[in-house]
């Protein structure tokens, strides 16, 4: 015997909300049309592609098979003027584009369409090409921004500022090394992303709903057809894997943390303290209550919006974690953080581009805050060339900047008797070492601060961008 | 000499899309009134106690007071009605209601409105008011939710099925045991939520930017009108917080953990391999291709969308967490997330509910799939009532078991003569082990299986639920 | 038929790593001792409960239950002089501790110590008590540092320097208010910490391996004993949940995320470019390199190793969201996190108060950080007081700060003259809005900067930490 | 007039526990040498490889340089013999090897070692390596567990059983079928494990603390002989990145998210009500409670340990995530997870593939679940073949599905007279349809079920193994 609770007293709770068979609360959770509208072009654009390989398998003829494409190309049409109408009952893009594909042309030939396919191999098919062409676009707004960095670093190489780590001021650095130091992030990520593009772009279609075809369709005209790279080559595996979204967050979370990283920097730089950058007006917000202001906001939101990726990724990395194999509704949670992602992060390196190329740098703010300490190392390394050991150099080094300090004076304005009075070594060419110039021209081993160095960043960098 | 890039090459990557001071995308990038148009309601009535109050510090006259509020609730009105029309510029919903405000009643009254208040304790405290209130709804979700458990777990007493660990067969328990584990995750929930709304009920509103009111303004006067439960009590506190929403992202996190195993356990049970449980059709989805299929669609949605709410969570956590303090632009990310969680959550609750009260449980299937060996347990117990030691009674359990599988057959099965074979304390009674009824009854310790223990339970669970 | 592999090809694979039934590497993997040894006492006090409940239920007499208390205080000294040792097959405490108790005063009355429990029951009640006093330790070095917070509070009282918003100087504030702006969120923590703690004391002792326990143990007494404030009521609920690690862990990642902002903040302060603050060299390492370089490691540890809470608890929730309910083996991962995770945050809040009890503050930079532009809003703040709107007195003060920027000096150091050239409502006191003390005395209303508002807020917070 | 507070009250707070300049729990809290101690090889192979090149600039003599080197290797020797002593004030791997050093060959030419160098290009260098050789590692054993699916595949190929989508039976499939779905995620994460191993395999060694190296160090010559594929382009980037530790945990959270799912699968397979599996003794445990369990831990450890990984993922992605470019201190963070995700995925992969490979399988039970309605798709696919539109065949099948369950019986069982009764156009063949074997052999597209498009698969997955 078995025992329902249907007709009792639970019902009660959301009484007229809630009616038999049909539950709307349930049709809005469960639907996917709101989200999954804009792969409508890659879904007609694979139905196509799937009929015409069954004018081969038999299941139509070549007439059945040009009305069909005729047909979808009206549904097409339609979506592309904002003029298709969706229906009760159209709970995804497959299912509203055969519903009305069967009103156009009629649902004897339409109904022929769905052979030995399922909307498991479908939608897998339609997020793969979507979410490629997506990439390319990504791709180009990876190189635009690196472009921007190039032309600046290029431009701007006079520019001596400070370098830090930890935050505190360290060795004098040209400006275009940072420049170009956020370049060598963003250059890996473009490699990534190519990577990437790559490796997802393999057919899930022909494998049905997990157990494959059962007449005989050739994925590898599929494959040409779409524009794929190879096949994926198991049923189970191509209706039930998620990765290929997986993997592009992963790839966006890292650009995001670079777009962070390199936002900071700049908040930082903008600051009234340092001053070395100021956003174009364009990029930043005033307040309404101070009129001093100027807030950086396009960086602040970059910043910001890197762990709305990062979420989304680590959100998806949950939701496929413990199910079961092949296709599982849970799936259906991919999209939403696919969209958002790709839009978050095409609009945030336009963004990034548009506030760096427009941003105006303030040189001699840089040069202001640099300060003869910044020069210790040089002159260490400057005895470490008469021959004296590093660690002895380190020490001397060490001496004459506690007595500047003493002095309370730069280094620079000691005297070259003061030096020698500390150790016989220092020659009478010691003050040539507190030259900011020389300090980043000395620095001329690959991926040093030298000019020549710098450029040779500025070339390796051109030739990934392809120019 | 300052250098700006402004007006040179990297302008052209983008060309005509972007034009001195102006570009759309940051426009599109910056803004947040689609996100936050939702606070309509409570951003007007901030804006009605903080003119009252501001009566009392001499800013307004109690006539100009009256024309605020009158003119106030005209746009909330129009909100209400549907019939609010944005304007451009309108970048955020506190912009939006200060501009309708001033066509409504003049700029000159409307302009006194803002004096020393600034968006950054209003929107502080438009968030707070807004969750506040779902939180309200929310509980009473839950609090459905863990009333069609209790009505089940009442109703279903009888039926006893398998526990599991390890997802094996471990001893009996009623039904209503298992009902009753998931209540007892979803009755903590409801606990911290109780907690988290109060602690989250704190007005940040008399704060003005960063620093303060510098009229005197009442603020307990604000928090009494708005329904607070008290004031933040620094103002760098007030504007730079979004630990509230942090705080409710993880209660949502936990719920969302407590919905995906309760799912997880009905989708398992739902196979036809245990089959002890089938949902209505209105949670289910068949399959176009396979007329056999009965999904639990609800259940997969339940459970993958709690990937979703722990995404939200974890990306908001790393937006927020390596900024300086007060007010920084990356807070505005803290929206999207805190009104993608209240949604989910409150849909997923009300699925979860119905869900389970419209489900049919087959009691014959679980009485099926008990066997004798899962009460190895109670035979060894059996000896310990008769003194002998836990470890000995442990392997003697152990060789009837072993026994039971030599011939082939269950242990209840073996006669009393076999049992006195392998131990002489075994009693003419020991079949008397074999009674499922008679293990579920025998734990009835607090906590336990038995009728008396799963009302003690039952019992305490609705005193929690107010009834 | 069935059919293994175990003996054919792929065995080779690892050959001579691997043989039969036993397989190192799993044990290894599968081993908790190492982890849960930390529980030892936990364990003891436990079973001398659990023996003691015993003697009520008939499973034990007086006299074998001394014998039990005996041995299992011998087996706690060994623990607590380091001389214990693991045998092999001492896979985690539970088996170590009772294997030591059998050969300390013989396994017959060491056996019966185990009847009626399991160590799912067991495991869950040693991380609920070693976990709530862990609790306690952490509030106390919470409350530590709130205490140096407050006392730099207090002395440090007249020290004024510029607020920030978007790290643009914004309005002047105390340093006070800084400073007490971390002390609400750490106060917070208290708060939720102290709700968590006494939420996660709850026994799930007397709860079996799932089931229940069939001996009618006092649950109550057990509670009391160990020093519970209440029963977990459902026995799968008891085994299955490791929420109190999760709960303490979202806790433990707020904090670190508050650690995190506070030590931006103090990393931003300490910038040569900033100059607010240095910590003492106990906290700060130099570099090998630069003579020059003081970096302050302490906070940048203290913000690093928020990510790591963070990971702790997003890897744990990963780990328990898609399970079925009760136990299962994936539980074990909670330990290590839960770990790492206490010793990261006890030592945090340690350093952290440390760092800033022995910073040294710089005043005078301060000061000299703050410019009259910041006091555009103090001006704005002076007409209305003379009855100007607020959106006017907003734009007359905009003027001023233009005109002051075209004659390329303070805002001061115009004349009245200049003042009522642009509006004849300035006073000849207009000058006096130039005062920095005055600005942060005006922002008076509760939770402002003023010396009273500041006090107010001391005064609130000493209360809550119980002085 | 700067102001501290170190002699003052809030010191007592930590009392006699800290004095003055030094603080032992900031030693302990701020030291990397029980970490990175495990990088002693590759930091000596480092050293020397930098004292080599640093003959070329001159910095070195040769004989200088064999001193260097024969005192490393002695180093060296002593860490593989468990000799090495650390001393007070070796904070990292780098302090410690050149401390020893320079008692081993004494500190005059010991201190020149250094030379350009800094602890920030060093530790760079000591992980990339380090982690370059991990990843060989793991790619040998990603390698061995796909050897072990693809040996069963082969050998069991003949097994039937159910696929699951929604874990509600689908279609029938080979058990080769679902063990090769897993093998295409594997195979997936070893081109992506082989991508990452060369991405991450540049050299940062020759950059210097930030600047780069003054001495025109030869880095080119560097990386060859430390077997790097290529240089770091720019010096702020070489000592600020750990990108590559994140692309690394980025990877690892993928292949466990494969184990987990893998996981979860045999999990689910291995439980009484599927009962197509069971692991070999030495991967499950029993219960001390319940004689006839067998849990099946090694599935359970790894389904859970991905958990773990991912937590060690995101903990290092928002510790990176915010921090200002080049070295900060918070980059120490990334040792722990990085060390602590390479045991855990060596260590998994191992088990899993041994698991797997003495796992015994049930075909009779794979056999018993198939059912006739999972051939109802090839019901409606049979009359596709006759030319009926897929449609109306999908229709006519459900009507079959219907009658039989209204008579009670299989499909199978019903009359050729019952079928045509319901449509002519079902041929007297129709009952051969239901064939499970004939089902499987239909799917024979590329990535279908069918012997031929296994032992396709099979080919393809040989090849990337390299075999």
């Amino acid at each position: 015997m078995s025992q329902s609770a249907k007709n009792e007293n639970p019902i009660r709770l959301w009484g007229g909300r809630f009616t038999g068979e049909i539950d709307p609360l349930m049709n809005q959770y469960n639907e996917s049309l709101s989200v999954d509208r804009v792969f409508y072009a890659q879904d007609i654009k694979g139905s196509i592609a799937y009929a015409r390989a069954n004018v081969k398998t038999g299941i139509l003829t070549q007439k059945e098979f040009e009305k069909l494409e005729e047909g979808l190309k009206v549904v097409l049409k339609e979506w592309e003027e904002g003029k298709f109408q969706p229906a009760p009952g159209d709970e995804d893009i497959h299912t509203a584009n055969e519903r009305r594909l069967g009103e156009v042309i009629g649902r004897d030939v339409a109904g022929k369409l769905h052979t030995g396919r399922s909307r498991n191999d479908q939608v897998a098919t339609d997020m793969r090409m979507w979410l490629r062409d997506e990439l390319i676009a990504i791709e180009g707004y990876l190189v635009d921004l690196l472009k921007v960095i190039a032309h600046r670093a290029k431009q701007d190489i006079d520019y001596i500022m400070p370098s830090y780590t930890h935050l505190q001021r360290a060795q004098p650095v040209r400006w275009s090394q940072w420049l170009l130091s956020h370049a060598t992030a963003f250059q890996s990520d473009l490699e990534r992303l190519r990577f990437t593009k790559k490796n997802i772009n393999k057919l899930p279609l022909g494998c049905g709903a997990v157990a494959g075809n059962a007449f005989g369709i050739d994925r590898v005209q599929l494959a040409t057809e779409l524009g794929f790279d190879g096949l994926i080559m198991n049923s189970m595996s191509a209706v039930g894997d998620r990765d290929f979204v997986v993997e592009v967050l992963q790839c966006a979370s890292t650009i995001g943390s670079h777009l962070s990283r390199w936002s900071e920097d700049l908040i930082i730089y903008s600051s009234s303290e340092f001053g070395y950058v100021k956003l174009a007006d364009a990029y930043t917000t005033g307040s309404s209550l101070m009129p001093q202001k100027k807030n950086s906001d396009s960086l602040e939101l970059l910043r910001g919006k890197s762990g709305r990726i990062f979420g989304s990724m680590a959100g998806l990395m949950m939701s496929i974690k413990g199910i079961p194999s092949t296709y599982n509704k849970d799936l259906q949670e991919s999209l939403q953080p696919m969209l958002d992602t790709i839009k978050t992060l095409k609009d945030g390196l336009q963004i990034a581009a548009r506030s760096l190329a427009t941003a105006t740098v303030y040189p001699e703010k840089m040069r202001a805050a640099l300060s003869p300490d910044m020069l210790a190392t040089d002159l260490a390394e400057y005895l470490v060339r008469k021959g004296v050991p590093f660690r002895e150099t380190h020490h001397l080094a060490g001496r004459m900047v506690a007595l500047a300090e003493d002095e309370n004076k730069g280094m620079d304005k000691l005297t070259v008797a003061q030096f020698q009075g500390v150790d016989k070594r220092f020659g009478d060419d010691v003050l040539s070492v507190f030259d900011y110039e020389r300090s980043v021209e000395l620095k001329d081993a690959t991926g040093g601060t030298s000019r020549r160095a710098v450029l040779e960043q500025l070339d390796a960098l051109t030739k990934t961008l392809g120019e």
